[in-house]
């Protein structure tokens, strides 16, 4: 997918939410306990509901890694059903992973090819050598750790060098000359708003993939008004927000409410570009 | 596993070699294939042939997620064999994750309880909410990517604070206060070696994992030199050099020849503490 294609999908859902499917078995609905993939059937249910009002899907691999093998067939499994039944989603693998050469490389086969992903989420320390191996499998992107939106991201995230540029700052600075702005996206805290009006001044084009609306108390109006471009420039992730919004049989309508309660605020935000 | 426990193996094996099993199905001896698990039958065979010159083992994630459900079977037999039969061993498993919160939390619950790994590797960017929940678990370890190995290392690792003090030592300074020498190694690259002297100044005491000697290029010697502390220190990774020997139906036996001739070059750097 290009950033043009996903520009279109914010469009035609007048939407930029991407669920985050951070599925754990110990907070889904106990009913579905009875099922035999119940992860499976949990993330089905939850991506036929939301579908409309969303543009991305985010799977945090820890959640899958802990249930292990049970974890991880229903990981392939819903990246297959959402491929199969929801044309033009963007899906993520939440990895974080950070290697180098041969090993992200793997890594890449792995995430791009036994699984369909789009892209995966990458920690940056390690420099270009964890970022290059992916660049080879064409029309897939990283995503790469800026800004974060715990608050410990302030432990190395901040440090200014000499001339008072912080290192979130060089990353950007530096990563933007790696790739494009159709295979690198950043992912920057609803925590840390303000921030993105310095961050869009290193790159003004690039799509940035914002966590922390929600349960960690980022304001969606704040991130639109500095981090918004014109071809919109974010996928904002809520996770236990919407996916855990109920827990009884009836779980499916009203998450399916509840992703439609912010698609409709994203839809007026987004009525400045469109 | 305390540090005293660790450096009483070191002593009893007259070794500090840690042996990565970066377990390629491409790269292993052809005859293997037609084992039905072909990847655990090479690791096992490799364990036993190394075990008397090794006091840890290292395994590489991505070379079992790439696998797949084989993979992840390999990984948790190897783990359990290992464990079962050689005592004593320190078992790495190199994930270099790093999230925050209920997803670190998540990943040590993986990797030290569903399978029983003594340490992970992590990723310092998003700072200390990514190592405190692996503190959770008794007698286990984190291991924090300091100084890597790579060429691009210098991308990030080396920018200087306004007093001159790069980040891979800021990384240590503040990560050292997280935790102590009983749960908290730090991986610096072989070809780093002379920066050893400069870390062993903000750490005296902690172990460090040392990856890149031999087909990197870094120098055993060098390491010691710069590196090595009165509780020896160190672990020296070494992979492919090892591992990948020889491709013959005899390949154990030249495996652990190749193990015993790197024991005995340590066993002569040891005299030195012990």
């Amino acid at each position: 997918m290009t950033a043009r294609q996903l520009f279109e999908q914010i469009k035609y859902k007048r939407s930029f939410l991407c669920v985050g499917l951070d599925t754990d078995i110990n907070k889904i609905p106990p009913h579905l306990h009875e099922k035999d993939d119940a992860i499976f059937e949990f993330n089905k249910a939850i991506v036929d509901v939301t579908a409309p009002y969303t543009v991305a899907y985010k799977l945090n691999l820890a959640f899958y890694e802990v249930a292990g093998d049970n974890g991880w067939r229903a990981l392939a499994k819903t990246v297959e059903y959402i491929r199969k039944n929801h044309l033009g989603m963007f899906i993520i693998a939440d990895a974080k992973r950070g290697d180098i050469g041969n090993t992200s490389g793997m890594y890449a086969k792995t995430f791009f090819e036994s699984f369909d992903f789009d892209s995966i989420t990458l920690s940056p320390y390690m420099g270009e050598d964890t970022v290059k191996p992916f660049f080879e499998f064409e029309n897939k992107w990283i995503i790469l750790l800026a800004l974060t939106s715990n608050p410990s991201a302030a432990d190395f995230q901040f440090i200014e060098d000499k001339n008072g540029k912080r290192l979130f700052e060089s990353v950007i600075e530096k990563s933007k000359q790696w790739g494009n702005e159709d295979n690198t996206m950043y992912v920057v805290g609803a925590t840390q708003a303000e921030m993105l009006r310095d961050i869009r001044k290193i790159i003004p084009n690039h799509f940035l993939l914002i966590p922390g609306v929600g349960e960690q108390g980022g304001s969606l109006a704040k991130v639109c008004k500095y981090g918004m471009n014109r071809q919109c420039g974010l996928l904002v992730n809520s996770s236990r927000a919407i996916i855990y919004a109920n827990k009884t049989t009836r779980f499916a309508g009203i998450v399916g409410e509840k992703a439609w309660e912010i698609q409709r605020q994203m839809e007026i935000l987004l009525q400045a570009i469109i």
